[in-house]
């Protein structure tokens, strides 16, 4: 890939100073590699996430929303550890150089990038075939972090935002439709620009006991929490919300809802005991958020009171 | 990908606590991030590198030496900062899941990172056409950074090891010959497996003032360090190392060599006061420097007398 490229799409996403964020590279784009300074008392969080065209995107997907959802779905992975979002490296494989699609490709990535003031730090572009992989990082305050394996026997279960979106999104993606109404547009939208719950994922740091981002499903990302803390639990899918059009989507098989992927919301488990300040953390963060169920004894999943079979793969590590 | 994968091929390269090792990652492969606690008064050091089957190795590379030269090439990164190797992230995209393939190549990662006590501390495993992408990350004390900027007028230019290795080698892979001699193995496997001047990097932070690795060819790369100072250099090619079989493969043509990519050495600049304590750091790590030219002014390349035009490209940032 030529300097150019990099000069002229990428080093505007790396601002050596830039006031106000919490980390500022002491050094990006164009050394070997990238100088941060940590902040005190802090802990890094590294995250990863890979797209690749046509397993994690339709191949007819803009290029402004590929770059997007590269990154937003590594904030979700940041926002359910509660770190606070820093800096990310681009690892991206191009077939061709193409100078309107980078364009696009990196507008998306600065916009999802700027309320956070993240910074592109560096990274590498190849030749071949279209794959985009992001490492992301962010801080957390020592011992603070949000973990999978933290989770209590009789905490309640939370997810945020309307599950099932963007499984609807991914269907009309690759059934294209004439027109699509209002509520089927939007979750064409939660697919390819999903917003990772950051805020959320901060102030839950001192209320949750354990959360994780729903990617691979609702029932698949729980499990991992089961899994990690050795709990079971009890959910009622009549506590989840969804959109009208996700309910016509599924009709009476709601687990088709907790089934689907790439929502990027928050499930994450606390104590009864901090329900008035869940709340008042959602409603401050704008984010709406459901108690679906609890966790509790002999392990296992128990969903509208019949126990699921675990056969759910997962893909991130 | 299965959680089968990750957990046979991949956790046991992630040790959550390792002794001896500089870092400890507090929580590596098995949440949505790693979790690290940054050593005191150090700065990170994050480097990026992306292999393409068939774009930076021949399609018939084994596993192994994918493995290990993905890692290799970002320990070749971090070296130029003059950084202490920490920890890594994978992101692997595979065309399909053979046991195999994967163990050589988990291999070849283990056994490269192994000198430095290096975790795989998480990442990404997707399905599409075969593509390595590691980010790698190290440590240096605070404000000890070997940058490509700090060159001083009148330093001498240095470089490790031999020239055009794995140029000559990469010609070999391409157009296999039934038989190679000795000499000519070693550039195979120089550009199969490259070893990274690690410790090379680390001694050169109190003496060096300018390191760069030497990833897209010697010209190109010093060409980089005299950008980012605003200085000229003048080489001398009699002055660089190249092995019998490099020599009779470049002929009277030694720019050839020093175009060359992937031989993966460090170039370096450094005041003349500095020369015993090079060679002593040379001759302790045990690599052969060769001192190649010195910085002057104007900016410029000359080689052998002659400036060269610099139209040389680049591909990290």
């Amino acid at each position: 890939m030529e300097f150019d490229i990099i000069e002229r799409f990428f080093s505007p996403l790396s601002l050596r100073t830039r006031p106000g964020a919490l980390t500022m590279a002491d050094l990006a784009i164009g050394d070997d590699g990238a100088l941060i300074t940590p902040p005190p008392n802090s802990q890094l969080v590294v995250v990863t996430d890979t797209l690749v065209k046509g397993v994690h995107f339709p191949e007819d997907t803009a290029a402004y929303d590929i770059g997007w959802k590269a990154l937003a779905v590594n904030l979700s992975d940041l926002a359910a550890m509660g770190a606070t979002p820093a800096f990310y490296s681009l690892a991206l494989t191009l077939p061709e150089q193409d100078a309107d699609w980078l364009t696009d490709f990196s507008q998306g990535l600065a916009d999802c990038a700027q309320p956070y003031q993240m910074p592109l730090i560096g990274g590498d572009t190849t030749r071949g075939p279209l794959t985009i992989s992001i490492t992301a990082q962010g801080w957390v305050p020592q011992g603070r972090a949000l973990m999978r394996n933290g989770a209590q026997l009789g905490d309640d279960v939370y997810v945020s935002g309307l599950i099932g979106e963007a499984g609807l999104g991914l269907e009309l993606a690759l059934n294209r439709q004439a027109k699509l109404n209002g509520l089927q547009q939007a979750a064409l939208d939660r697919l390819n620009r999903p917003v990772a719950r950051v805020g959320l994922g901060v102030g839950l740091r001192d209320l949750a006991n354990s959360a994780i981002d729903v990617s691979d499903g609702l029932l698949a990302d729980l499990a991992h929490i089961l899994n990690a803390s050795k709990l079971g639990a009890q959910i009622e899918t009549s506590q989840l919300a969804m959109s009208e059009a996700v309910k016509q989507w599924v009709g009476a098989n709601r687990l088709k809802a907790l089934s689907a992927g790439d929502d990027y919301e928050l499930c994450f488990t606390a104590s009864p005991s901090k329900r008035p300040l869940i709340q008042a953390l959602a409603k401050e963060q704008g984010v709406v958020i459901h108690r679906i169920g609890c966790l509790v004894q002999p392990p296992g999943l128990v969903v509208d009171g019949v126990l699921l079979e675990d056969a759910l793969g997962y893909q991130h590590f």
